[in-house]
């Protein structure tokens, strides 16, 4: 018998038509009855609840709607269940994003927009430029990747830090995970695009904040919590030159809690927009990538994208 | 005898240096009586009156410290003189700072940012890719080519528009100066990377914003007077989609005749600060630059970035 796919998305019709050649599907909110959740053997989804997960006793792939997989209920994912998340899905997006955020920083376009639209036209202060600058790429991934590849556009020293370095990337300096000082150090600017789990939650502290230029730009499309946030208020409240530039939130349910960022002179913020939230295009994107990935499961075939547990247990 | 430069900017002792090896030089603001105007040779400025020019009756060569020469009260240039633009001196800072207007405006950053320090983390719209977007560069010098190669490495679609093609430059489409309805015809983007004059003074106007998509952005960072004002603001508040984002203004000395543009909410501004004007090492190369091009014609050589008379007369 077929399989059944277990759906938290809606799904257009010829990506369900697409999976239903290979299985039993199941769109969380269709009509009919829900099907009970132990015959469920491949979940695709976005948020899920431990109870969900706990009643799946026959799961074999969660795979991710979003890039990261931090939001799982880890501890209630079996050790025997393949989880494959839907990395470089959105990763042009989200790098141009990066760029967004790093640019208005850079030529403080909020600032000057600000005063213009009260009929201030005076100049103060200095712009930054990209060229010839040192960027740190935190997270060599597929946003990573791309973050690398237009920055090398801008003519930037390129500085890599991941766990491994992927062949195809250019960067003109590589560090792997234990060397983040050495990475950090001197450099202008820092886009991070890491995935957030056990090994880069809090990552990012004071000290690492200080191996930078004072008058450097850190950029966060990644995840909030990779940076300690006491430390970053801090280090922004010590250092004003020195600009925050983020899509992330730490406590995105009750944002008003991160006013202690946002509301600092120096940060730049977009409320998590990068990826899917605010283009339908690139969401569309990401199901079909998605759900290419449970094809290839269905079909025998190994999944991409498939994370190792140990990494967020 | 030595030739006599007058510099109507100061320049660091070694700029001064260098220049003193071939020419008698007086900077504008310094101590000693000031030459005879009638006696100066080579003119290296910024801003220049008509009674100045007239009075240089010596005149051989003009060097502009701005990459843009049209500031220059062209009915007072005698034909015989050389006049060299500063092309190309600034054309990473202004090309940076395109994509820091086109990037937030197609990712909304500002709108967003205002709405966050209100404790508004609500996500309206859609923000608009650069990736597989046509982007016209209308102007292929220095700082167009610029945006073209940058361009490139979002991976859009570059449609050049300009008088010549160089061979140096990638775009995926080349169309010259009588085809700009080619050009412009069905483009998300475009960046006016033109110099301003009798060419290209007036050049967009409602019927050319029209050939681009509704929801498209046009970034200025040439001149203000390429584009006709009063059909620019008719085609903004036509189409509230539509997104002008410009570092250059039309009433530069008096900035709140500007206002029924930059107060629009479909606009993003800046205070003509992409080049020189917010960045001293950018300024500093610029006088390196043309003091460089002003040595090359005192060695007896041929000056670079010769401009045509008849293209300002």
């Amino acid at each position: 018998m077929q399989k059944l796919v277990y759906c938290t998305v809606r799904l257009k019709p010829e990506l369900r038509s697409r999976l239903e050649k290979y299985a039993r599907v199941f769109e969380l909110g269709e009509e009919g009855p829900a099907p009970d959740l132990a015959k469920v053997e491949v979940l695709m989804c976005g948020p899920i609840t431990p109870q969900e997960l706990d009643a799946m006793k026959n799961l074999e792939l969660i795979q991710c709607v979003y890039a990261g997989v931090d939001a799982l209920p880890w501890s209630h994912v079996r050790e025997d269940v393949i989880v494959a998340s839907n990395a470089g899905s959105n990763a042009d997006a989200v790098a141009e994003h990066a760029f967004a955020l790093l640019l208005a920083a850079a030529k403080r376009v909020v600032f000057f927009d600000s005063r213009i639209r009260g009929g201030n036209f005076e100049i103060v202060g200095e712009s930054r430029m990209l060229h010839g600058r040192r960027i740190c790429v935190l997270g060599l991934g597929a946003i990573g990747t791309r973050v690398a590849e237009i920055a090398k556009a801008f003519k930037m020293h390129v500085v890599g830090y991941g766990r491994s370095r992927r062949n195809t990337v250019q960067v003109d300096e590589f560090y792997t995970q234990e060397r983040l000082n050495d990475a950090l150090r001197g450099c202008n600017y820092a886009v991070i695009a890491l995935p957030l789990n056990k090994y880069t939650h809090g990552l990012i502290t004071y000290e690492k904040l200080s191996l930078m230029k004072r008058d450097g730009i850190l950029v966060n499309i990644g995840r909030a919590p990779i940076v300690v946030k006491e430390d970053l208020v801090r280090f922004l409240r010590e250092n004003p030159s020195f600009i925050f530039a983020s899509d992330v939130w730490w406590n995105i349910r009750n944002p008003s809690e991160d006013a202690d960022v946002y509301s600092l002179p120096n940060v730049v913020s977009t409320p998590w927009i990068a990826g899917a939230a605010s283009s339908r295009e690139t969401y569309e994107e990401m199901l079909r990538l998605a759900v290419e990935n449970v094809v290839r499961y269905l079909r025998g075939e190994r999944p991409l994208n498939i994370v190792r547990h140990e990494d967020y247990k």
